[in-house]
């Protein structure tokens, strides 16, 4: 699995966790849904500014973010 | 501080723990030189795959990288 897959992984799971729909998350962040689709998809070699976007729109610290196996 | 510079410092704080120098890190991470200098410098959106080229050049986690109280 390469970085954007466990990324796209790793969202889905938190967002599922937080019963949050992707369009929601995708509202939250402030991002488009197509991107937020593409991310989930691991299309996206997205960047840092996002990640944070993500990270705060799931109410998750970026520790906390990282804190998972698959990385 | 920004997410930028947040990453800056800690890329900075890391290198110099392991004796690094910029370029010796650049090389490593397979980054141009001007590029790796402005990302210490705060002034990079970078993105996830980069973020990896540097966590690993640093050798160190994705986890440990962000186990510092700065994020």
């Amino acid at each position: 699995m390469n970085i954007k897959e466990k990324h796209a992984k790793r969202i889905k799971n938190l967002r599922s966790q937080k019963g949050l729909s992707q369009e929601a998350l995708a509202f939250e962040a402030n991002l488009d849904t197509k991107y937020m689709s593409d991310i989930e998809c691991g299309k996206r070699n997205f960047s840092i500014q996002t990640l944070e976007k993500i990270v705060k729109a799931l109410n998750v610290s970026v520790l906390e973010f990282y804190s998972a196996t698959i990385f």
